[in-house]
């Protein structure tokens, strides 16, 4: 069976998700749509709004036919690394291809900066660290190298998320020993950030998010922009747990975690640079909420999302030790769902599969111990009584499947 | 100035804490009464009912002339510990003589128990390993070593914990240079674990404690067995903070903490003994609250109280390294409160005192850095707005001046 690849959040899932799945399937005439996605913790360092066993059901009711969790290694991760764990699950799959979002629906641009890019690693590296010496973040040390180094010659404009994480995609899919076919569509929302809710029936995720953030408890201004089962699943979230998670919901075991931290502790947790350390424990000891923390908390240095990733791993005590072990030994693919077609494609290829195909928790508790911890974490945002479902179910939920 | 000391915890201050002072003051012919006082985590491994200010205010209301605080790293430990280092404090202070409470009120059997028991620990000590090693706990072991080598003839009943604590200072007490003189009155209450309130205007303080749990915001039911000042400060600390401290609060940090934490954190923390760190991670993921997981937690082996205290180690991230550092490390007397005649004699000894006489907490953050530590994880208990006011106490609040 002819199958394509497509990496995901689905924070929620939204038409212009459902869009991607259908063009995807078209594009690479493909039987089989495979989702690699993000757990319960995401790219950009914030909890997902919903967990993922009801974003994996959301996704196999509107066009994808397998649903396999992103490890926590990979997802809390800047661009490059995501790319890679994501690209090599969907290669370990037998993915035939892989399609991705862009601004401009063209590959040649990604191909083209890519090759004028390769090879000049050893120049760029030192014009971003002379950059990031400056005070600059590390994203902006990087547009600034290339920039100095190939002027505005690049087709591509790497300072659009989009961008960077396709032009990743297509970076790990070279280095694989055999490439799958690059697809790309043109993203038919406005922007990335774009943040009110238009006419148009594909809106942003952010802005799907801030309009649900903004009405607790109130859906309707959303139906517009996501299909009827997401509509349903997060209804029956709010029903069952009472609330959608957001980083608010963890501000008090953020905060007593760095307090109780001593600044050596902090320092030894992967993505937390020098000096954050004692910047972090007095904001905590500042502030009242979240949000406050991390206006105290940003620099020039950081990104917002680098902090908030450095901010995930504290509340999982990750450290950079148990990271760097993770990345070298982490193979697996995590089952979250699966449809019939599905179903019948990951019979057919389990038995040439390289790595384990997950679809009991139990068996796996080594391999899956940091998603098992970020799964137990998450779940302590709720209120005690759901929390304590939602504990349990790290180890009760099966993969859904939809027949 | 002729001076006595106190060893004191004061959750709360009652009737028979101020029988106890002023008999020590009567006993000691002394002029200044020094109470050591235990700050915000207690030797039985509990969260003090309100802060250590408002115990402070209590104390210098009902006889008590100077209150210095017992460090964490002898407050949180057992009955030999917790002995020593206030003992330790009271000799720094060059006190005449501590007075303490006991069962009969005689001295001879805490001194011929201590003499008949020197020399004998050679002997003692592979019993109470022995026992131990058959699964009963460490006071438990003791008791039944004791009882195999000097059959019934000890003249100290040291299964009270009363009589262990008296005990220890005793023997504190004379591993100094210059010993001071040990007084010891009868203890006016029925037993140290009495929960019911009776007509006798003392009652114990796990009496008092119990009545205040059962009616939250009514206090009348313990008026009868508190001082005025104790009445006034317990309802002051209601109107603003809304609470008072229990363990229940900070069930959702332990269950946090011992969630996020591998087992081989928790087994570097201080008084975590082999293996009990799974049992701890285990019942942390199946429990709703804290009474329920004590429940999954003990056995036969550890004491109620020795689980406690590895607790508030594990709240507050002490590694057994930390604490046998600062064992050896920590000396100073931190002063909480004193009225006129409290500094006349302070102001009169400090000169000749061999340990800082901490009032300003800023210029001595390394020292206190568990006592502050302490302070911070105490405050997060509280909701947040309090929590916030009471989280910069540790740095803003200055001793308590009673003129």
């Amino acid at each position: 069976m002819k199958t394509v690849g497509i990496v995901v959040e689905y924070n929620p899932f939204h038409n212009g998700h459902l869009y991607h799945a259908q063009k995807a399937r078209e594009s690479a005439q493909a039987e089989v749509v495979i989702a690699v996605m993000s757990g319960h913790f995401l790219q950009r360092g914030e909890p997902a709004l919903v967990n993922k066993w009801a974003r994996t059901r959301m996704a196999l009711q509107n066009g994808v036919d397998i649903v396999i969790e992103l490890p926590y290694v990979f997802s809390v991760q800047k661009a490059e690394y995501f790319a890679k764990g994501a690209i090599s699950i969907l290669n370990e799959l037998f993915c035939d291809s892989f399609c991705f979002g862009s601004e401009s629906g063209q590959l040649a641009p990604f191909l083209e900066t890519l090759h004028q890019m390769e090879g000049s690693s050893a120049l760029l590296d030192p014009l971003i660290r002379q950059y990031m010496g400056e005070g600059v973040s590390f994203p902006r040390a990087q547009t600034l190298a290339r920039e100095s180094l190939f002027g505005q010659q690049l087709p591509l404009d790497l300072s659009k998320p989009n961008n960077i994480l396709g032009f990743h995609y297509i970076q790990a899919n070279q280095q694989l020993a055999h490439p799958m076919e690059p697809l790309t569509i043109k993203r038919q929302q406005a922007d990335f950030h774009e943040v009110t809710l238009g006419s148009h029936p594909i809106a942003s995720a952010t802005g799907i998010r801030k309009a649900i953030a903004e009405q607790k408890g109130q859906l309707q201004t959303i139906k517009p922009y996501v299909p009827a089962a997401t509509f349903a699943e997060l209804q029956h979230y709010l029903q069952t747990y009472g609330h959608f998670h957001d980083w608010g919901m963890y501000w008090p075991f953020l905060q007593y975690r760095l307090l109780a931290s001593s600044a050596e502790e902090l320092a030894a947790i992967y993505d937390v640079s020098e000096g954050m350390e004692y910047r972090l424990k007095e904001a905590a000891r500042q502030s009242t909420g979240f949000t406050e923390f991390m206006q105290m908390v940003k620099t020039k240095r950081y990104t917002w999302t680098r902090i908030q990733r450095a901010l995930v791993h504290i509340l999982l005590h990750v450290s950079k030790e148990e990271m760097a072990a993770a990345t070298e030994s982490v193979r697996y693919t995590r089952l979250l769902g699966m449809n019939k077609q599905g179903r019948d494609y990951l019979n057919q290829i389990k038995k040439n599969m390289e790595v384990p195909l997950i679809t009991k928790t139990a068996a796996f508790k080594e391999s899956l111990a940091f998603d098992i911890k970020a799964a137990e974490i998450y779940a302590l945002g709720l209120p005690s009584y759901s929390s304590h479902s939602l504990l349990q179910s790290e180890f009760n939920e099966h993969p859904v499947i939809l027949t």
